[in-house]
């Protein structure tokens, strides 16, 4: 397995851990957003959000509430975006399913601030159709 | 209660949903970064990550996923990108807890997409340290 997450996990690769547990496993980005940011995964191996089992999703999302906490106790920070990305399109690097937390602080500019663009509100009725159709237990 | 997602939740003001269930609500985002664009919130008020009940959080993650894959079975997405904002100065606007699913495909230039910029090793180490002695039950 040439996955450097994976190596990560296995100590295989050096990295700086602040927590782990039996399902994921969190260490500081060696390419910092901000003082802070760090990383979690899966332990088991997934790709993206679409391979990830229910059950280390919600593992990584307990564990993410758990490094915001310390994150802010630890840095004083006064914001924190979480961010993940699935697939090269949407500029994932690394193909092992990671969450990043970056730390904020009023006017860091580091964040990723979009201008709010309203859109056609038409169109996304149309497209929510199309994503409402493909739900496999809707109750709206 | 003045909180819009509050209201949209309670249907007071009109959204275009595309999915609810116990705990969750999915809407489409009217100010949309690409097609399919939408948020996920936890019905129940939280405002950051910080004040979610774990129960609500995972119950969050685990409608993400089911989204994700309606979203690409819908649009035909090449990728996706989530996004969460806790606090003004991580840019949120609406503060009541909300993730974004933003699709992505190739080349749209509408991602997140930072420079990787490597930080310095020691830096890193010394703010693990304050970060770890924060976590209440660390293994590491």
């Amino acid at each position: 397995m040439d996955c450097i997450f994976c190596q990560i996990r296995d100590g295989q690769i050096p990295s700086t851990r602040v927590y782990e547990d039996a399902l994921t496993l969190a260490f500081m980005d060696i390419n910092p957003v901000n003082e802070g940011h760090l990383l979690i995964i899966s332990k088991t191996h997934a790709e993206t959000i679409y391979d990830m089992s229910p059950p280390d999703l919600a593992a990584v999302s307990a564990t993410a509430k758990k490094m915001a906490e310390a994150i802010r106790q630890a840095l004083h920070s006064e914001g924190l975006n979480l961010y993940q990305a699935n697939g090269a399109a949407a500029s994932q690097v690394v193909p092992h399913f990671h969450l990043h937390l970056i730390p904020r602080w009023k006017g860091d500019g580091k964040g990723f601030d979009w201008k709010l663009v309203k859109g056609d509100p038409e169109r996304i009725r149309v497209t929510a159709e199309k994503i409402r159709a493909q739900v496999p237990t809707e109750r709206t």
